[in-house]
């Protein structure tokens, strides 16, 4: 059964809201904080910008933590769990991410597949905090429209 | 003697080139990683919206050390050193901040006075990871027309 909302929550993705402090010359956004009681270790911070009617999909790390925030514009999250392992297998979630109604950081343990699409018409930046250094030989990627996932991007 | 420009660079201040790999989805943008040799420890990633005409000075950290890189529009970065021991006491240094031809990674060392305004018509985001999380008692503010800091943002 897969489930495209909040209420299904797939085993090792977990969504944490963040504070925004407001300010008249621009707010403040909290994004990982070192004494969160679920940091681990850091290893690096880059950005993924998502231009309008784009999506960036999929993509699964096979050590990798993900924490992903968005500060600018707004993003559909999906998200699908086929690890065998896992009481949830089968599973799609749904996440929107953006200001200031949906900001939030979400952490993505390893092994769940993830992709992403910019919502509106201007484009969405995505912050992104790892565990450990970005290493090619450690993600695996799938087409956008691949059967694996039964989930289609485009209508 | 104050100096404008890349040319005087404060002791304790250091300019990183980050890379901007592009794609016609949306760029990926590199912030920091474990594996850079001027990384320490991670504190905390927060972001810092700055508005059109807006400018957020003065501030210094007594021991925290700022890593500071702009992916959305254009920032104008003054920093101040009034330390003692410092080669560079007195100086100003000034840089911008934004894509692409200035997407960089600014480190600045605690006790330096730093400030920044927005360029251009739209919002600029700055993001910051530090090397401990914030505590507001570990920092210090000037108002943006102090008389201690020979620099004015409004002309």
């Amino acid at each position: 059964m897969s489930c495209l909302n909040f209420s299904c929550n797939i085993e090792g993705v977990d969504v944490f809201k963040l504070k925004q402090f407001a300010n008249d010359k621009g707010d403040v956004l909290h994004m990982l904080r070192s004494d969160a009681e679920d940091f681990t270790t850091f290893g690096e911070s880059y950005f993924s910008e998502v231009l309008p009617k784009s999506v960036k999909a999929w993509k699964k790390h096979s050590i990798q933590t993900q924490n992903i925030a968005v500060p600018i514009g707004r993003i559909r999250m999906i998200l699908y769990d086929d690890r065998d392992t896992s009481h949830t297998k089968g599973q799609l979630q749904e996440i929107i991410l953006g200001r200031p109604d949906s900001y939030y950081r979400v952490r993505i343990a390893p092994q769940i597949w993830y992709g992403f699409a910019c919502l509106g018409d201007t484009a969405a930046l995505l912050a992104n905090c790892v565990d450990v250094p970005h290493d090619p030989s450690e993600s695996e990627v799938l087409s956008i429209d691949s059967f694996k996932i039964p989930f289609q991007w485009l209508d």
